[in-house]
Order: C-alpha cells, then structure tokens, then sequence
C-alpha cells in the first residue's frame, strides 16, 4: 500500500539497516570489543560541557511558556538568528543580519526547505560524485532530477570539464559539500573561484539564475590549519546549510540553519517561501531549546584533536598495509581504494575479520569504500591488526 | 526564483502574517494590555514542572553522545516507543508494542511522514469542513488531492451522507481531527462508528484500502468529562498521529508520534516506510532529549482548569452579547457564527475593538469566525466589555 516512489527508498535503506544489523550480529556472536564497525557517522565525541550548562541555565532564566512555545517567525527566534548572523560575520567577514537566517532542524531538514523553495518538476540540481546518497532523496521529494558528475578519483576536487558542459538551462541548483562525506576532501580556494566562474557564464549564457547550495555539517571538521573557503564571498547566488550535528556532536537533537545572504536572486522572495517551506513541511520551527543552546554556544566547538588522532592512526595503518587513500583534509571519513574492482565484494572480505565498511556505490563512486572514524580511538588500534589480515587477501 | 507550488502558500501565509504584524502594531498604539488576539493557537499554559525536572534529571544521568546522539532507528527510542505504547494500552485498552510507534517532529511532522508514505499523485485525501487549513498543503506536498466534505453547521458533526458519496477508488486516506480546530467539536462514538462502517463498506466494494489517519493533537482537551473515543478501536486501518505540544506544552520542541497498529492494512511495510520518510523529509529523528523527556512525563498532564475556566468565561461572555456558537468539548477554540455573511466583515469591525480572530474560509467554512482561548483569563475578562460594544453594532 506504501507509494510508488517509497518503494526504491526502502529498499535501498534496507541495506543500511542489514549492515547496522550486522554489526549487532557480530557483535552478539564475538562481543562489542571485537567487532570494528566504521559504517556509521555517529559522532563519538561528547557534547562540550557548555552545551549541559547551558540547558540548565536556560531552564533556570527562561518563562516555560515562551521558551517551549512556537517561535513567533517559523524562521526562529530573532536573538538566535543574530547571533547566529553576528558570528558568521565574525569569522568570515560577511555582513549578514538576521532576515539572511533561517533556523531548521538540522542540515537535512534545511536541505529539504531550500529544495521545497526552489524546485519546480524537472528543474535539475547537479551533484559531484561521490556524494551523500540522500541527496537524491531529497530531490525526488520535489520532483527535481539530479544530475550527477562523475569522480575525479585522483584528489577528488570537483571535474569541473564535465560540470560546465552539464549545466543546461534546467539547471536550478548545485549542491556542494565540503569538506566532503565521504572523501575527507577540502574543495580548494581555485577550485571554488572556478566553479563560481563557470556558475556566472552559464547564468549570464542562458539568462538564468543557478543556485550554489553549500551544505556544510563538517565546516567545523578541518585538519592541520587548512581554510574552507566561505561559499557566500565567491558567488552571490550562494545559500548555504549549516548543522550542529557535527560541531556541538548534537546530531540527534536536529538543530542548524539556512543563511540565504541578501546578494542571492530574489533573496527576500525565497527567504519568505523557505520561511513558509519549515512549517508546511511539518518542521514548524526548529526545536526551541535546542535554538537558544547553540546561541549560548556559539563560539564553543567540539574537541578536534580526538577525530585527528583517529585521522592519523586509521590513516597510517591502513597505508602500512598497502591500502590506497587521499589523507583526509576535513570530515570523519576516509575513502580508500577497494584492491578488487567491486568494492562490495572487498566489503564482504572484510566482515570475516569483523570489519563493516559502507560501498562506495552508496556514494556514486564504485570501486572505493568508506570508514567512519568517529569511534573510539582503542576500536581503531585493535583494528590495524586486523586490517593487516585482511590486506594479506590482496597484497 | 520560487517553486510555483510555494507561490500560493506564501499568499496565503503573508495572511497570517500579516494578521499577527496587526495584532504588534495595534499593540504598539494601544498598549498589549488593551489589545485582545485570539488569533494564535500558541498554549499559554507553562509545561508541568515536571518537565523541567526531567530534562535536568536526563542531563545528569544520560552518557550525553547517546543522549544527543542520532537515535539506532529513525523511528525512535526503542525504550520511549515501548513506554509511549504501554501508556496508550493501559488507557485504552490497546495492544500496541513498541513496533506500532514512530516517534515525530511533532504532529505536523508525523502527518507529512504518513502522507509522503501513502500517497501516490493524484491520490485523494478526505477531510471534513471545518479542518486545519495547513492539511491542503500536507496533502499537496506528495501531489495528492484534498477533497473536502462540506461542513455541517447545525452541530458540526461530519457531514456522512455527502462522505459516502465522494468516497472513490482513489481515496488513499481520511483525515479526521478530533477534538477538532477550529470547532472545539468532539466526534461523537456515534459518528465514529458510522464513519468506520462507511470505510468498511466502500473497502469491499472497491476492493481498496482506506487509512484512517486521526490528527490528535487535542486529544487530552476535553471538559466536562466528555470521552474522546480512540479510533483504532473502531477501524482496523486507522492511524494516529500525536502531538505533545498541547498535552505538555511544549509546541516549539516538536515532539509527537504516529500509531501504525498491527491491525492496519500491509502495517509492516506502512511502518518501514515510514521510517525512511523520517529520514528523508530531512526530520532524521525526533528531537532525542525530547524523546526522553515525554517518556518521563508520560502520566502528566497540562492544566485543564486553565483552558476550561476560559471557555465558560468567553462563551458565557459571548452568547451574552447575543453571538451564537456551539459551545465547544474540547482543544481551545470558539467557532463563531458572523452576525454578517462575509465574516471578513466581522473580523474588520471586530479590529475597531482590538479585537483580532481568524476568519473561518482559512478553515473551508465562511460564514464563521474562530477564536483562541489559549490566552490569558485577565485578557479574556478584559475583553468582554469590548465584544458588548461589538455585538451592539448588530443586535
């Protein structure tokens, strides 16, 4: 009874949830501690203590009936939204005010309202592989059609060639995300400026306007001093998708924002439908509590050092046994080379050692796998002796 | 730059808008004290202290990467399914596991998960006038089609004459709302049965199947001890959807969930599916301390007397002036009748008073006026006198 364009979907989350099953399988079987399971992107970093304090100081000074209420704007609260504004400027230099801010629940839900916004059927939104599969869900889920752009497995920054020559006039959107899941990959500084050049030839080729939507749950998530270039200062038509998943390790309470700067096409317009967008999709508002901690929070972030000691360990191990790897730049994710052409099958070598990795096809990208290291530091060192079995298969 | 489809939802909403930057301006000559905005069904009734514990207790006690993490199953908490479930069978002699509860953004989430599950294009969704004007636009998200029952205006009641004729073969859902906004009607046993037994009668004969999805976020808003008859007793292939926003207010966290009863057609798949369009709506989960926290609270309730005392005082008040209305069982409106037949008419001279109410063709029924009476008592009693100058421009 379920409908037609579910069907695919399940399907495909079923894989997922075979693997999440999986591990509990194993885990029965050989006990939690031996079975090393890099699927998942669940940050393994606690909260920073202020984010604790900070509920209870907001429960303490806050009237229940307005801090639980709805916000008057379905945007959120306007103090949040400055904050969240006045920092942004802080730190890159924008000059954006509180109308630019849209409040959602997470960056998954801030996709969906920008999409709702923006999509007609048919309009296209073109996506460089490997990317997060969702996308293509979220699209579906207006009818647009998402165009994909094939790899560039030697440092995974963007193909622009093809990018130029796949804008057509249908072109709405482009979604970037870095730095990426599941590569590790920072888009450089000329990379971004190119692709903002080639955006503004097309716009003024076919006399349209292509939104750049940057979804950015791994802003934060950058290794050894590297920059991520601020989308908004390379291309006005940008909008960008922010979550506190990753930064504040708050993935399940489903907070983060939308900025739509006041240089994008017709910015008021679509500020107002994404305004309109959260509540008819049923967001409403984002979680209210939630608003007022990472308002509280702002400047505080999540301990970098425990996802780089895991960055280098799971990284040098792996290259130690022979494996093939980009260093990540950014992220929880390394995309290693599978050493036999169908990477599922390299998947399924790997669970007789215990360990689960997710198939790069997930991501568009055959040929490659992902592992999550956002786990524990002990998990990825019992690990190593294990990848080396397992490399032993290949090398 | 917009989505056409958002086009007249954002006409519609700047009216609403439009009516609360009113209700300011007025506020801002007059003073808020001397300003009576009926307008918004924001509760104004704090959440039960024991929402406050709870949230201090779980931040104590929780390890807090599980507590804000993202949850195992997109549908919830396995351990708050399972306490929501127990709660709902020792009221209502259910048998319901933890497996027929997927946990939501609120009850606007839940239904927009339920119909992105269900609906196929072209699909039609019955519902009965009055009704939530925001269900055309639930409905039109997965491109289904609203048919709408006209309403009954004698007890407001549903109209099942006129139901059973435009039941056809593509009725995918009916969405019944009750105690119902913008009435403060409850849905006699009576009625419920007739409906159940039209539903059953029009399955044999089209061969179909018809989800009964019951939209309840006033369920626990009753008076005078009235029974508001829980649905999945009475028709195997209902669904309910739930909302903690009035029963704990806590409207701005968002925190409901949606009952998939073992009984209802295909219930395994429907439940499946409905847990990947948590996903990809971009909701992911329900709020995950908000979870935890209506587990907690699961035996509280919100203070009743407060919005009874308010219902006697206003309809009294009203009925005294000469307007007429049904007096309501339940939720927290009044439904008006406008003493002029254009009730745009009503609300434009009622603003002379700085009186604000939501004109009823916003909810598929001109001819009335709805007003909110989640408002102060002081306000309320303030206003009386005003509604007598009002009322003497008719009677």
């Amino acid at each position: 009874m379920i409908a037609e364009k579910m069907k695919s979907m399940v399907a495909n989350s079923s894989a997922i949830r075979a693997m999440f099953e999986e591990g509990n399988r194993l885990a029965g079987i050989y006990g939690a501690e031996n079975v090393y399971d890099f699927s998942l992107g669940n940050p393994n970093v606690p909260a920073p203590p202020a984010v604790k304090d900070s509920i209870i100081e907001i429960l303490k000074e806050s009237d229940p009936v307005a801090l639980h209420g709805y916000t008057n704007s379905n945007s959120g609260y306007a103090d949040v939204r400055q904050t969240v504004a006045e920092s942004l400027n802080a730190r890159f230099g924008t000059a954006f005010h509180l109308e630019n801010i849209v409040m959602t629940v997470g960056a998954a839900g801030g996709l969906n309202v920008i999409l709702k916004t923006l999509l007609n059927p048919g309009d296209e939104v073109i996506t460089f592989a490997p990317y997060f599969g969702e996308y293509r869900a979220y699209v579906s889920n207006y009818d647009g059609v998402l165009v994909e752009i094939s790899p560039n497995t030697v440092d995974f920054q963007p193909k622009l060639d093809e990018f130029e020559q796949k804008i057509t006039k249908k072109t709405k959107a482009v979604i970037v995300n870095t730095p990426n899941n599941p590569t590790g990959v920072v888009y450089s500084e000329d990379t971004i400026r190119r692709l903002a050049g080639i955006l503004k030839e097309k716009q003024r080729e076919y006399g349209t306007q292509i939104y750049l939507i940057s979804d950015e749950p791994y802003r934060e998530l950058a290794y050894d001093g590297v920059e991520v270039p601020y989308l908004t200062r390379y291309y006005d038509n940008t909008i960008i998708g922010y979550s506190y998943s990753k930064s504040l390790s708050l993935p399940g309470e489903r907070i983060g924002y939308l900025v739509i700067p006041d240089e994008a096409a017709d910015s008021e317009e679509v500020r107002g439908a994404a305004n309109v967008a959260t509540r008819i999709l049923g967001f409403v508002n984002a979680p209210t509590l939630q608003q007022k901690v990472v308002a509280k929070c702002i400047d505080e972030s999540t301990d970098l050092s425990f996802y780089d000691r895991n960055r280098e360990a799971l990284y040098n191990g792996l290259i130690e046994c022979g494996f093939e790897c980009i260093k990540p730049q950014g992220a929880f994710y390394l995309f290693v080379k599978s050493p036999v052409e169908d990477e599922r099958e390299f998947c399924q070598a790997a669970k007789k050692y215990n360990i689960l990795m997710v198939p790069g096809r997930s991501f568009a990208c055959p040929g490659y796998v992902r592992l999550a290291y956002c786990v524990s530091h002990e998990m990825i060192l019992r690990s190593l002796p294990r990848f080396q079995e397992l490399s032993r298969e290949y090398f």
